[in-house]
């Protein structure tokens, strides 16, 4: 009756034909309106998922570390940004990878753009990061004076060719719904191309535009006439995406197989062999109270819908606690699986370092090759 | 000027005298009380570090995996208890290992109990895991039908040697002052007791008791004669135990060096590379907002005290960022060092996987080998 008797332990399964559907809706969007996808690589971080891209057309990608670019370009990638604030230590790394590929960085100081001035042995390409009201990171898109001084530091750099003006709308994540999304995408690239009209008036030319948050990007039917976006987490999806409107149930392409060790029906709570260390601990807040995750049964070619009012609740090291309704837990058994669709398939990801398909074949990530 | 040349991204340090330092306090404290210390080797995962404590006379221990047990027992460790319930799905692993070493399972249902006793080949100890009060799992101890009944279901197996009582008064987690930690343990204490005492008088007689969070066993002078203890996290602590009042800072001993790639003084933020997938997520409260982190700068042989009032506010995938004093924040440059003590160094250290002592030695893990 078991459908994975070949699970012994948390295992993150991989769906290939709805990564492959997502990626075929992106790639779509994006040809439809000349935009340049750029998908982002750190969702999957895996050179056999990167395939599925490439069976696409995609060539050009986004990575968020020097190693993460040393990872895709070994396996045949050679058009990569690293769109993560320059790491100036990591600069004898760097100039090596910029020899083999077409490297793209991110600055936002003008201390960094001398120090790669100073340092860079081959040209890279530059985008200046910009904050748009995500305020993670980035120059503050209405602080032009600041953008023309790193974009004139730029400039001044032999080595460095001044491409654009990149920013994540990372905002969009805790938007609540599908319309304030839109709303955010747009006014992100709003920013984005105010800021570059005000550089163009003080002689900063031919700008490129590049956003891309998930949400904004699927939710938006028109990317805004930008030259490329860079989303990642839309090749898996996740619990998180479903909740905020951005996906289908059907959509969501990984979930982490979890084994059922204790049962509590007096207070409709499953302990599950998967914890922190398997899925991070991400979470958004659902009834009030964090979700970790919903709850889906093994089914023979993957896992079903997600079952109704079932969420992970609380996670520790290696435990995993599920809510379960009644109805659902008086079929579970200790042994059983449920497959977790985890609240942020990124982090989870990195924690599992590799996947499986259903029917059992590995595949690799840069975290265990 | 930069005491670490040799790092170029996210590593964690392990000051090898605090931990040591750390292990001998508790080995000191059992000893002195006749308790036997079982520690817990999830905190570090580590062969290299388990030699710490085997320096120490220590000879039993914890792990929370069957992998976990795996480990430890190629490199020496020959008792050796799972502190999680029985993953049946893994009952080829756990028959191979009971033929090798000393072995102790969690049993929480007859279920449990009579699957064992049809599968296992070779005899292991076998502890009745209690909730004493964390709700995570477990039989609730004031439910001492439950128990009768998993006890004689053990019993009633060959293979199964009925040893004791085992919790994790995981609660100490949210206590909040060192006096509540106190009460929590001997709460804890006295509740397997009470339960120990009921059952003696159901005829199930010689049961150990086998209690163990790190807050409890270090708050604690009295460890209330049980008969051992399982900490794991003391050997390395972190800002949650340091803002508990459970540790003092110099006996913190690992701390996350991570590179400073932006800096915002204008909101008094600095970017560091080093996020979700470096500490993992798992954050305390500090004034209303969670800190996954706090904050010191390089020292020659290790880090100095945390920076007053600075602290990891937010984690991305691999972006940290760190609130710091503007007198603090004048100092740094791109391309410093921050020394961050995590908020959970359990996580954290299976996040990174391997640690590196200031002299710049790798120490693996089981994560790393």
């Amino acid at each position: 009756m078991d459908e994975y008797p070949w699970i012994k332990k948390p295992t993150l399964l991989l769906d290939p034909a709805r990564a492959r559907h997502n990626i075929h809706q992106m790639v779509t969007k994006a040809q439809g309106q000349s935009v340049r996808l750029r998908p982002h690589f750190k969702t999957h971080q895996s050179a056999q998922v990167g395939e599925f891209f490439r069976e696409e057309g995609v060539t050009a990608i986004t990575v968020s570390s020097v190693d993460m670019a040393v990872y895709f370009a070994r396996h045949g990638w050679n058009d990569i940004l690293i769109a993560f604030p320059v790491n100036v230590r990591e600069i004898g790394e760097i100039n090596a990878l910029a020899q083999s590929v077409h490297l793209g960085l991110l600055v936002e100081s003008t201390e960094t753009a001398s120090f790669l001035g100073r340092n860079l042995k081959v040209p890279v390409d530059v985008w200046i990061k910009v904050d748009v009201g995500h305020h993670r990171t980035g120059l503050a898109w209405d602080d032009a004076a600041a953008a023309i001084s790193v974009c004139q530091a730029v400039e001044g750099q032999a080595t460095l060719r001044l491409r654009g003006l990149l920013t994540h709308g990372g905002q969009s994540y805790a938007a609540g719904s599908v319309d304030t999304v839109q709303k955010v995408y747009a006014e992100c690239v709003g920013r984005l191309k105010s800021l570059r009209q005000e550089l163009q008036r003080n002689g900063i030319a031919g700008l490129e535009l590049s956003p891309g948050d998930t949400p904004g990007c699927v939710a938006s039917d028109d990317l805004g006439g930008v030259d490329e976006i860079r989303p990642g987490n839309f090749v898996f999806f996740d619990a998180m995406q479903l909740k905020a409107g951005i996906c289908r149930p059907e959509e969501i392409a990984v979930a982490l197989a979890c084994p059922v060790v204790a049962l509590h029906p007096e207070r409709g709570e499953v302990v599950i062999y998967g914890g922190a260390i398997h899925f991070s601990k991400d979470s958004f807040m659902e009834d009030g109270k964090p979700c970790y995750g919903y709850v889906a049964l093994p089914e023979r070619s993957g896992w079903g819908q997600p079952l109704k009012d079932a969420r992970v609740v609380r996670l520790s090291q290696e435990h995993g606690i599920a809510h379960v309704s009644s109805g659902d837990l008086q079929h579970l058994k200790i042994g059983d699986l449920l497959c977790i669709l985890p609240a942020h398939s990124c982090l989870t990801v990195t924690a599992m370092g590799e996947y499986y398909t259903p029917d059992g074949t590995r595949i690799s990530t840069m975290v265990k090759e």
